[in-house]
């Protein structure tokens, strides 16, 4: 059914995703755009695209699924670009980490009559650095892909067909999707993702003050310290667009923890702090 | 020189040192008593010690070098039982995670004319689980071990023979030894070690009770979720003597995370932001 996708964006996730499509046996073609020459021809290189595309439209207008594997606002600013020149035989879907303001341009701007479906998803996967350089055909191996599409929507039977299509494709990658309503997806990952990444942040920017100087001390906290600052690695180009687009729930979250580990520094020479204990332990068990 | 070593404490760093003793070489005789029957007879079983001690004390007494395994209270509480009772050409030494109070016993009632030689020890090396059935040979390669040893500390030369040998055998089971005062030492494990570990124990926590009911959106966090909750596992009792040997410190470190957490939850949307992840950045350079 499908037989020719758009990447565009070759960063990480543009980069696997073309890679993994490969490894996962897609015989099309897979056309690459990167707003960077050098990222676009890593990926050419690595054999993750065949082709790179002078402009977005042009590349989305050859394929029939245009992937959309670039920061937030810049997935904004390509679909409305994309939605008046593409028909409505096309599906154009997404990797963005925050759904909510995405979802709702799909609906504003796709998924009408003679345009193109607009599938909203994330897969929860990456590394704490980006690049083409990184692609990986194993990136979306165990991991889960979230897919936040509106209920409801009329689209054409052949939408209907790459969507079931593209999903498929999905799942030969090594996903496991999880369909989930947009407001509640972009709650969830402020918990499970967000929320771990400014922790790990903002660990990471104190024990630079305390103990920075003195980089020999950073062996000394051995496994756990490595592991509970890696993410403190991800620059902040990542992160921007998503601390704007889900403020909300991630400022929820860091309070909600401020307060814990308050009631924990309060509670290091009382019951309390076994209880704490005890449901971390829960959280944990397999 | 070091023929005969007690390890009072089978359980994981106990273990691992009669076992990672034997894998690099040590020839001589281990001997070993536990609390519990069961964690010294899975040592025994394992190949960490030879056999099994009726007591401590009959157990040190034997030996060259006593190692104290055990948490740090039952540390304190073996020290004074043991320093009246050995001789002067006997070493103990310990693995305890808080050093200063340890490194205060040991002065008080070792290293004196005619009483054994205290070296207070702490491999950074561990496990989120602890117990005898997980000792491992490879635990401390590749760890910091730190010592917090006094200067100027009266001895004799068999003790102190007995303390380079074992610093000798610390670096054959591939650690790395620093050497520093016990009061920065409890500073420094605040900062790199004890703080990871409450961080992940308030996150754990916070996450059982906002996702714990629904554990498919576990896997939604990833690996990143996953090693920032990995120490959430730790148990109570691996920690309560550090957080009550530590508190002041403990608590200070804790506050400072919190007003970090703070200031990045006002600057989500502020240049202040980028700051952040570039200091965070910093510390996760090579």
């Amino acid at each position: 059914m499908i037989e020719r996708i758009a990447i565009l964006g070759t960063g990480l996730l543009g980069t696997s995703a073309g890679l993994a499509l490969r490894a996962a046996g897609f015989k099309g073609s897979i056309i690459g755009w990167n707003r960077g020459a050098e990222g676009a021809q890593i990926a050419l290189k690595s054999g993750a695209i065949d082709s790179i595309a002078s402009d977005p439209l042009s590349a989305a207008r050859e394929a029939d699924v245009t992937v959309l594997a670039v920061p937030i606002y810049a997935t904004l600013d390509l679909m409305e670009q994309l939605a008046l020149r593409l028909g409505g035989d096309h599906l154009v879907t997404d990797v963005g980490s925050t759904k909510l303001q995405i979802t709702k341009a799909g609906m504003e701007h796709f998924n009408q009559t003679d345009r193109a479906a607009f599938l909203p998803g994330h897969p929860m996967a990456g590394k704490e650095r980006g690049g083409a350089e990184l692609g990986d055909a194993n990136l979306f191996q165990g991991a889960v892909w979230l897919f936040t599409d509106t209920p409801g929507t009329v689209r054409s039977q052949r939408s209907r067909d790459l969507i079931e299509d593209w999903r498929g494709w999905v799942v030969a990658l090594g996903s496991k999707i999880i369909d989930l309503d947009a407001a509640r997806h972009d709650e969830l990952v402020a918990w499970v993702s967000h929320l771990p990444q400014f922790v790990a942040t903002a660990l990471s920017a104190l024990l630079e003050d305390q103990v920075g100087d003195a980089p020999e001390l950073k062996d000394v906290g051995g496994r756990g310290l490595r592991e509970m600052t890696r993410l403190g690695a991800s620059p902040f180009s990542m992160w921007r667009d998503i601390a704007y687009t889900n403020s909300d729930a991630i400022q929820n979250a860091l309070l909600r923890l401020e307060q814990r580990l308050a009631h924990l520094r309060e509670n290091l020479r009382t019951p309390e702090l076994r209880d704490e204990f005890d449901k971390a332990n829960r959280f944990r068990k397999e």
